[in-house]
């Protein structure tokens, strides 16, 4: 039986997230079923990030228990080739075989996309938020910066987070902009329920003025979800790699 | 009644192109039925060019005659906000009440997109034809230089053009690498069926060592489809501006 670790890229557009859901298209399916037609065995795929709709990934990470003849070095050609456009295992190796795709996860990197300009961006709009409209983003990054380090990051979970502990730690949160898009982007040991986009749509009240950056210590101590900023759109999220 | 120039953004992908069809998600379709929701007036949408299944645009030109009190200058916005996220009105003025998009046209210019990487580009893969292996740019260039000028193009159009004469002058065509993408423009003050993407696949013929440069005068020359390379992927393919 080998254990093999899969690095998996995708454009999350018009997919229902990672997980497999009835009569949904889901990433997790896609590759079951392109594993299946590879190798004729039906076997789980253990992706370390249960990625939301919409939400894409140039990282995602994921593991497969699986006793197969074909060789490990030919599973990212073979499998892509039986993957949607949008779908792409970009690495294959044999690993420990203790290893385990969401356990052993160290620390993720998520980059959220915003775009300011005033005209929809038509070839973009699938992988941003279009929010038209100037943004402190100097003022923003002050506020990220407050994020970073161990907290309970209750205001930033959504009620449907059913995690015990909600205390996380953000080892960097850092706002740029490049002309009219803004790029936030977050590494933390782990994230609760629409954290990243709960972080960015607050972030983005402190860019449109309507909140200080010290705002944000408040936001943390009070650990209540409507202390903090509205949600930020699905399509801007993209997760950007895992650390083992 | 008003004439009014449209300029059109849209992203391609998963529309059956520019002209209406029945039964079938088409730009054209979709920016009629936000005039009517605008105005309440059912009204051709009279394009430049009819661009095919999959082809995005950035400059689109459009003209629609109409008799409504809504101001010229709320047409963009009013529109874009009834248009689904990848189709864009990014001007509308009110012109001559001569002015017709696409007898006027004098010059369009289309640029094509390649992407040389062996990875599949999952983000981009809609706009681009993902061809992996490296390509001579500097031969293509030569090549694409041949064609510029006034010729017959019949080599380069598909068998269902049906205009009467396939002599167009290209005013420019050149191609251009930046990392593993390749931008292919081509301006012309027409284009035949098909033709930039007959084009850019026999440039790639030429990227590849198949044929040297001077191999297109031999194309022209023939007058056969059949001479030429084989066509490129309509997902690469976009119109970028038109000029009156």
């Amino acid at each position: 039986m080998k254990n093999i670790k899969l690095t998996i890229q995708y454009d999350g557009f018009g997919y229902f997230g990672w997980q497999i859901q009835p009569d949904r298209p889901t990433i997790q399916y896609e590759i079951k079923k392109a594993i299946e037609s590879l190798t004729g065995q039906d076997i789980t795929v253990n992706g370390s990030s249960r990625t939301d709709a919409g939400v894409s990934a140039l990282g995602q990470v994921a593991n497969i228990k699986i006793d197969t003849p074909v060789p490990t070095e030919n599973f990212a050609k073979a499998l892509t080739a039986r993957l949607p456009g949008q779908i792409s295992i970009t690495e294959a190796i044999e690993t420990d075989e203790n290893f385990d795709a969401i356990s052993d996860t160290k620390t993720k990197l998520y980059r959220y996309t915003i775009y300011t300009g005033t005209n929809r961006p038509v070839m973009t709009i699938r992988h941003c938020w279009h929010r038209p409209g100037k943004l402190d983003i100097e003022k923003m990054d002050m506020a990220a910066k407050i994020l970073v380090g161990k907290h309970d990051f209750k205001s930033f979970a959504s009620a449907a987070d059913q995690r015990q502990s909600s205390v996380r730690t953000i080892l960097q949160c850092s706002v740029k902009a490049d002309s009219d898009y803004i790029y936030i982007e977050t590494e933390a040991d782990g994230f609760l329920y629409n954290m990243v986009r709960n972080i960015v749509g607050t972030l983005v009240e402190v860019g449109r003025d309507r909140w200080q950056p010290e705002f944000i210590e408040e936001i943390l101590e009070k650990k209540d979800r409507a202390t903090a900023g509205p949600i930020a759109s699905a399509s801007g999220l993209c997760l950007m790699w895992i650390k083992y």
